[in-house]
């Protein structure tokens, strides 16, 4: 069974893991060093110094003698899930690395949380002591099954990455599972988890360790909701995805970061029953949200105040919320329905969201992160205090922590399980879906041992060498992303032309053999659908997968992108991307709406450009991703 | 001393209260009507069995025999405050008709709070008894200060309309506001209250019974704010405005309720100081403010999450809050501004918040609210159940009733003294302000006896009426609207242009003269300023100072403002306002961003607009003011 977070029973795609791909060099392999040797360690010693591990040796004390927990207990409810969340980056980490000092801080971990384990398999520190609600108390905001999904996705992630590892970590998940089956079965409780997550982690558990009951349970879930289980909220049922069923929902709603892990557990689900009725559902809420409720950089959640996406075509580029975490649970549906469908529209949109959310979080060491990333930065973010614990979407830079922290070790469990997202196999083919430098191994089921070197400069450069290691004859399907006009691929000399798509190359490949994508990588002007309001009259411009953004602190002349008006077209040189800018005339402050259209005399200057996923790198500024034209 | 909520020491123009000027006729005569006999009514009836007034019963009977609050306490900690504003509507309403029925109401009402009364002055229904938490204990978030401040109002109301009634209102004001001075004096406790609203209403109480020490505290409580004084929150400071100083600061921020109501109260504390540096302050503020965090309909606040200013240009139409107390809290403060210095903006904002927030919120009978005031609903609201509270800002219509239930009475006692806001007086000459039907008599300190009548069908129609009723000579001051390029003043028989700003007739004037001012009210275009991105793209249309907007009832040929494109010219015919509006063509529900310029043939038709203060009337609808243009 692959070494990777999702493996379906059946699928139109299997994924190759951690054992099959190595991402060797370039802008992820960087990543996932940073993310190894920086925020690993600054997770782990935060984890510790907020108390929130702690938490589980004072539940364990509680076992033994009472009274430490409720008092001691710090962090929100959900704190136990970023313990989790942790452990499962560990496991993805050493499993790809084979570091041997994660591996000691895991099991030290993991033996903290298996001392507060009750003997039935319950287990949170929040819950269920003198002192503390009741288990299952408190459904819908109490985070508890939740928080077991964090721990059975690390469980998975050990077991799959460690097989037989005597730390036990998939007992403790085991127990917890069995707990959770035999409580909220068919004619037990019949409630759900406020923060779907349960559901795509019950489906994981059960595929790894052979368990059908636990995928019952998840598909239980599934089919509960939307049925105003939860009761109702002055935001709305449709917060929690209460409001519609799975099966009826047409758009993915409410709290984003929930509806990305509901939808990709009823992935799970329908690909373990083979129900396409779901799977269409799923497609369908895919599509609109993607046409309508969808950031230029691929993040979602249009709200601050509940995290929530807005209406169609409600994308304020300086009220984005674009919570980090959304993104990645929009990597985990897409990465599902990918498999699924094999439709490379779903990885276009991994590749969109890794390059612009994912990325975008971490600072350069790893050591601070974005909560939220809005496209329109209107005032200079204050420097946050390192030692500081920070507000979950204040505007200021990168913060080392915040109260609710779960975006640092959602993207460090992205970024430590990376590889397993590049390529998938079929009986006899080869998908690469994600452009990296790595290296490639499998045997795929009609026996053809796949070797394959990949090397590229991308997404800076469009050129993709692809080097075969071994005699075999297969189909290498290349993705084209959607943006790529004009790509090519080159194979034993010729040329052909390759349309946005999925590219097929089928032959008996030779040891030696190249075959060379080229991605026309040039900077390129977008303009928005006319029904966004907030960025009409802008361009944006990218560079193959990645959104660029104007900085205040690469403007010439003046200070404040608000003043920026965007002329002609983006270019390349010196390995940067320019813009011509002009500063728009300074209008007096008085009543700011008049009848008279604003006449302007501009003259633009060439001005840079970063990659959206570096700007707050070099302090204070105001930030734009759409410049108003003239 | 006139009887109207604001009388300044120390001004430039003295205001003629509900003794000297009767609103006759017209647009906020019907609304007056519909307030008094329905409205009222219904906020009574509300306050009743929402249990907001029982808890003074209940908190009656605490003070005999122990044991009934907390538990029976219903509302939220500020809900004393509804029954004050309660009080301060029914106050201004029998000042203005003597109305026997609503005059019962008060006293009815009066007793009930009377009887509440701690004997040392304290009266809040949510704190000091056994179960609750201690007086004074939660000063950021109590609201005990900002309820009483709202009861002084009401009793300022009642000792200006009703002087030396046996009621007790005026002596239960005195009893809490001579504790308040006692415990939160220069040596007392050095706390602010985190609703600013006690600073207003303890100036207006010294002015009304002569107690220099109420000024006095009030200017200490303006003074404390800005110093941190009420802890840090996730929404930062400034969400109570104690970032800054009030004589530091230079535009309003935080919350737009608290900033507007601690502005006006610091505009108090100026005009009785004297204080020019104050008061200079506060200009500054109030001009950045209209200048940058303003929307079109006057409306205030971007944010749904802290109900706040947004940054400078943060203007969306779909999420603007634009909370109908901010619009009362804008005109307390421009109100004082005007009086002050005279300047006529302060009168145009004035007037633009009436007509497209205050006006906006009731519904046709009166008895359902707009909390928030969106300019662009994007998907049509639910209607509410008439028996049910709504969730303060949900995107339903309009509601009858809040949990957060602040703007019903905000608007009812702004209704019910709006006749104090048509005109002042200097030593010789009538400023007239707002235009309505209305008849104003008063004598000026030069001895000419005033009397005034004045005709209008305005907003809809633009010729003013004003007719001499003795001879006198004094200045009429006419303000001219900033809009009203074109504007017109006849006297005698003689037509002069009359500029936005102020035009002014000095004459000796006979009884029969008639003045006729002529204000255009042509439907005309409006642009925002490049720099609100919300707007940018887009135009809006506006008669005289009624905003328009277009709402889906009225389209023809599809079905969502989302689609309308708007071309040429408005045009008015049969009574209504026309606009071309083509449909844009459908796209695709892919992905929103590409690099082609969509065209677009577009064959536009006229469709009718309605005042945006009267959308939402005829069933759910999409709705926008702001229309993109090809």
């Amino acid at each position: 069974m692959p070494v990777t977070p999702v493996v379906p029973s059946v699928s139109t795609l299997r994924p190759l893991g951690l054992d099959e791909v190595h991402i060797t060099g370039g802008f992820w392999a960087h990543r996932q060093e940073v993310n190894a040797r920086g925020t690993l360690a600054h997770i782990g010693a935060r984890l510790e110094s907020e108390g929130w591990l702690p938490n589980f040796d004072l539940a364990a004390q509680s076992r033994v003698s009472e009274g430490r927990l409720p008092e001691g207990r710090r962090g929100r409810e959900f704190a136990d899930s970023e313990v989790y969340k942790y452990l499962e980056a560990l496991a993805w980490e050493t499993g790809r690395t084979g570091d041997a000092d994660l591996e000691q801080r895991l099991r030290a971990t993991v033996a903290r949380v298996a001392a507060a384990q009750e003997p039935d398999g319950y287990l949170n520190t929040a819950f269920g002591r003198p002192g503390q609600p009741p288990r299952w108390s408190d459904l819908a905001w109490g985070h508890e099954l939740y928080c077991l999904g964090h721990l059975f996705q690390a469980a998975v992630a050990r077991h799959r990455t460690a097989p037989g590892a005597d730390d036990g970590l998939v007992e403790i998940a085991r127990r917890a599972a069995d707990l959770i089956c035999a409580t909220f079965g068919r004619d037990g409780n019949p409630g759900v988890c406020g923060h779907p997550e349960i559901e795509v982690a019950l489906v994981e558990l059960g595929r790894a360790l052979d368990v059908p009951a636990y995928i019952d349970q998840a598909a239980l879930f599934v089919e509960r909701r939307g049925h105003g289980v939860l009761g109702d909220i002055e935001w709305g049922r449709s917060y929690f995805q209460d409001d519609v069923s799975v099966r009826e929902a047409t758009v993915l709603r409410g709290h984003a970061v929930r509806a990305n892990y509901l939808a990709a557990g009823a992935a799970d689900v329908a690909a373990e029953r083979d129900d396409l009725q779901l799977l269409d559902a799923l497609r369908t809420q895919w599509e609109t949200t993607i046409a309508r409720r969808t950031y230029l950089t691929g993040g979602q959640g249009s709200h601050h105040q509940d995290e929530a996406f807005g209406e169609d075509w409600e994308l304020p580029a300086d009220r984005a919320y674009s919570e980090t975490c959304a993104g990645v649970g929009s990597i985990m549906f897409s990465w599902r329905m990918l498999l699924a469908t094999a439709d490379p529209r779903y990885a276009d949109l991994v590749e969109r969201t890794l390059y612009n959310v994912v990325a975008t979080s971490p600072s350069d060491d790893g050591c601070a992160f974005f909560y939220a990333n809005p496209l329109h930065q209107r005032v200079p973010g204050a420097v946050p205090d390192p030692d500081a614990t920070s507000p979950r979407a204040s505007s200021s830079l990168r913060a080392p922590w915040f109260e609710v922290s779960c975006c640092p070790p959602n993207v460090a469990r992205t970024l430590a399980s990376l590889d397993a997202y590049v390529a998938t196999a079929t009986d006899d083919g080869i998908q690469l879906h994600q452009y990296a430098s790595c290296a490639i191994r499998t045997t795929l089921p009609s026996g053809a041992e796949i070797a394959l070197d990949v090397q590229t400069g991308y997404p800076a450069e469009g050129r993709v060498r692809i080097e075969i290691g071994a005699d075999a004859e297969f189909e290498l399907s290349l993705r084209v992303p959607a943006w790529a006009e004009g790509a090519s691929v080159q194979v034993a000399g010729v040329v052909d032309a390759a349309a946005p798509g999925v590219h097929r190359v089928r032959r008996a490949f030779r040891r030696g053999d190249v075959v060379e994508l080229t991605l026309p990588v040039a900077p390129r002007v977008t303009r928005p659908d006319p029904r966004i309001d907030a960025a009409r009259g802008c361009i944006a411009v990218e560079r193959g997968p990645e959104v660029f953004a104007l900085e205040s602190v690469d403007l010439d002349g003046f200070d404040d992108v608000a003043d920026a008006v965007a002329g002609a077209e983006p270019i390349a040189h010196d390995g940067q991307v320019w813009l011509p800018i002009a500063r728009r005339d300074e209008r007096d402050d008085t009543w700011p709406y008049a009848g008279a259209e604003s006449a302007a005399s501009l003259t633009p200057v060439e001005m840079p450009l970063v990659p959206y996923h570096s700007w707050g790198n070099r302090g204070p500024s105001t930030m734009r991703v759409w410049i108003p034209t003239a």
